[in-house]
């Protein structure tokens, strides 16, 4: 049994960890720490949680955080490298935040500011050649949520060259994505009935990593103009993505079929069937389809994940799972709860 | 007064249509007359229409429409060029549905299949030209509702020779734009908490409309890859429109501030704010934002409206009031009903 | 024209109070003020106010607020007294706060703490009695928004004397009754599918003005077992209402057809009909259904209505028009914005 | 491994049967049967259910479900009773519809119509004494969604002899309770942002079940008065219970305390804290609060549950377990997928 501990366990991501971390076979919950909910019951914060309601958070420190195989880090960015440093190298460190996500130092001062705290293997099992890295790491950077969804759907085709570099995303998320922030705009009575969009233009911080990651995958500069739009769910992202092609349909179908025949979490639908987030609450599966516009000349692919799971908790403890040289797929759901 | 009749009254289309006719000071309302409900009463489907629920719905006849001076139907399609040859010219006809949208034949058989019954004034009055061609017009072509946010997204754009043609779509909405169509994705269950793309692949019937209006406004061919995404909500559809382009932002906020200047439903929201279609919900209203990513080299306009109203009823009614030499704004609301 | 102030403008009430102000025929809108908002646009909090985006919220001070024929507060409770005793007693002051609501020092005192402001004509006209005391009144207490639908729903069995005096209410609403406060059980990701009940057990502070309105109609003292009920929605009020009693489901629709034979804003529905909140979203209706149960022994009423329309600002309007002699239903829809 | 059949799996208690029966250590997954959707995949009605998505639906036929361990019946009301006479002794029939569940032929008759079928033990283990009833049990009749909740509301109250038998209950719930019926009133667009009442009056057929299982507990008859509420969430019932008392909130929360102190699905919250449906989403829990309202003298208790779990699947696996002589709790989750 592996011990866990989880930093930062007042929040949504810190919530679904604990939630999965529960029914998983291999671990044992050990501390969980918050930032200013430090003192208070757990059951206040996750009434879902009853098993852990009795359990009192205590402060977000490395001293709390030490004698555990495995740190789950569900913090705000620029709070992970430091405490990171102290934990030492036999634990392993789960970054779900943003700091060790991004390789180029250059785009972190752009995108995020302060300086650079040097990137961690990156926890996409499913992306080329990222499986290896993972195996045995000991440090972790949980991708975020919507390059979770947004890599898994094009790299495929960029890697087999049938798309061009040139990639259109819109993603359509519920409103967890957001976190327990208290801002007007995603008060209850604000999100309900309404969809919006924010972060336009590209300016959202999710999309170098997108970038990044899809760069990789093609081998090759790929540019990103992403487009989050917000939408009265609690969980679930939708992501539609498109590219300039010249294949058809069933070639297309024929490059995801091959690059996900193996995968345990990416589920290709059968013809017809487009994904619905539904089908993926609370588990940690990624459903696609893709298909070609030929009128537009345009490969499209739409991929639906849990942004809270496989976009965030999920992925996390599958890449606990292969750093511990668990089976990757211990303690993780794959049947969505619906309707 | 003139004295309207609805044909479909029953169904989402026009209850929205009876909505804003009851608020309307010019108009008294006469036949109301629906399909497979003929008989019943009114409020048996449109509980909010208090002051009709005692109205008993007629058989959708040219006998019952007649003798009216605007009759709307709403109907499916193909169901229009029949009545409305019947009706006789003195009467302004305006068709909710697909029928008259089309200019291109060709086109309509291959969407839509069987004969072209024909195009109509296209009641888009902010497309270039369209208003001149819509006073005193006998007949109208109301757009659908995704063309009706994609074309006035994209229009000043394309005109300006700001945009290249090739234009990518998602375009998000809610659940009343299948109407009240008894099948399983449609109901609350189903719908609630998951988002689902459909019509993916530039399938759904409304991308021929959206290439024909843009292409006018370009002056050659436009391509559209348009998705379409079903949302948690009753009405609204927030598109999310690119194209290449080489312009600044500034720039291409200036073409849409002049191209909408005068428009007393387009509003083009200042700096930073970007819309939400809450904002617009039973509003005849669109909200408009626009920027350039220059990373992606992409121009990104957003539209919202309210599916039902300015994509719909509103639009129809709109087009009732230049087609009746009325003030154009007449009977419509701008201010949306939020929170 | 009367000239019109609304303080609080940047919140849920004040902006429902606005959006109903601009369709009104009689009125010009003059001074918006707020808290902590001002200085800020008008835009910025509610950006469905199209018309009135562009006004800068000066602060809420007696300076800004005189000079109006009627000015609306839409304050924290405590706020209003002293406010309305700087305004003098040519303008017609409307509060939707609580301050003036109870008339009994002892019950203010339990419920609310501190100094009872007094009590001021109480702004629910279908009340027995109380629209003649509306009538060129300079001083309105709006009542709250579970208050009015389950006093309505209550009243006339209980003045007709077919039900025991101990009422037990469940009321469900949507999340915009509690206001645009920063609370995390208020969030969308909280809200969305779930249900919850709070301030049970007869704590909630729209119990003894529930209790007081209710004694006054069977002129006796009778109780209220009060639980609120949070759903996912933004607006809305479902109220269920059930007292003891002996009279057939026909005697108990009798006597609320003649209670409110002659109500423009309350509508008994037909047999076999039940009430929706969706039918009287953004309208100043209410929709009531009753029947008993003969096993139970006990009658049940059904009542719907907006808690920001007829629960709140509509009501506020309605006072406004029988203060200054207008007609009562002047710009106050009836027809709800549905589906 | 028991091999457990499912009858009527395109339904939505099909569908939960099925994906808490994937996660379930102690059994095999036979034949899958439905009416009008056999022969078609599994994939097309429960998308969510990966890894049976290519499992062809076969008839529900005595056939078909002969030579499992375990049958589940989900299926309308009055076809379980010829099915299961067909099926044998050795298997354990487990109907998750109402026809076993009254012992009252005349009950039955006067609320369902037609011949009573007999009746089975009554699967709500947390009932006094009917744990013992089904352990071993080859015939158990599953509770219905809105039973469960409110049983296990007020039973300790009416055993202890601490609530007077004329019980208040307002239920609340999403509307997957209605199943996948395809009816307007629960379209996506009507459900989404309204409150509706339906069955008032003691219509409701699961008022009758109610009476039976609290008159039981009391010993005595007990009158429901029962009227549910249908809000815009897919799972979830929220039950709020009230009758008159005498005894304190303390007194009232010691019998609660007792009643379930061993109970592994049953949670009486801590004091100030009150159920919510999403704590309790796809998990077998309910959670309760009680206090008293010393103004009224009522008692009132407030009961969350997942309607398709604990109220329907997850009671009817957590009966297999007793029935089969498995861990009570095997197979099923305590946390809720929350937010």
């Amino acid at each position: 049994m592996a011990r866990v501990a989880v930093a930062g366990a007042s929040g949504y991501a810190g919530g679904e960890l604990l939630r999965l971390l529960l029914a998983h076979p291999d671990v044992e919950i050990g501390a969980l720490t918050a930032g200013g909910s430090a003192g208070t019951r757990l059951g206040a914060h996750q009434p879902h949680l009853l098993p852990l309601a009795d359990r009192v958070l205590e402060d977000t420190t490395a001293e709390m955080l030490t004698g555990h195989d495995v740190v789950f880090l569900a913090l705000p960015h620029g709070k992970s490298a430091e405490l990171a440093a102290q934990l030492g190298d036999d634990a392993v460190v789960i970054d779900c935040g943003a700091d060790h996500r991004l390789a180029d130092p250059a785009a972190w001062e752009r995108w995020y500011g302060g300086t650079h705290a040097g990137s961690w293997p990156y926890g996409l099992p499913e992306l080329p050649g990222a499986r290896d890295s993972l195996r045995g790491a000991k440090r972790v950077a949980v991708p975020g949520c919507y390059p979770t969804a947004v890599s898994l759907a094009m790299a495929p085709a960029l890697a087999a060259g049938i798309a061009e570099p040139e990639v259109v995303v819109t993603a359509v998320t519920g409103t967890s994505g957001a976190g327990k922030s208290l801002k007007p705009h995603l008060l209850g009575a604000e999100v309900m009935g309404s969809l919006s969009a924010y972060g336009v233009g590209g300016v959202h911080r999710h999309t170098p990593e997108m970038a990044q990651n899809l760069s990789a995958a093609a081998g090759a500069p790929v540019t990103v103009s992403f487009t989050p739009v917000l939408a009265p769910l609690p969980r679930g992202i939708l992501a539609t993505c498109t590219a300039r092609t010249s294949v058809t349909a069933a070639e297309a179908v024929e490059v995801y079929a091959k690059a996900y025949a193996d995968e345990p979490f990416v589920h290709l639908l059968p013809e017809g069937s487009w994904p619905a987030t539904a089908s993926t609450l609370g588990a940690n599966t990624v459903q696609l389809q893709v298909t070609v516009d030929p009128d537009a000349g345009r490969l499209v692919v739409v991929a639906a994940i849990d942004n809270l799971t496989k976009g965030t908790a999920g992925g996390a403890i599958q890449c606990m799972n292969l750093a511990l040289g668990l089976a990757e797929t211990a303690g993780l759901p794959v049947t969505g709860v619906a309707p």
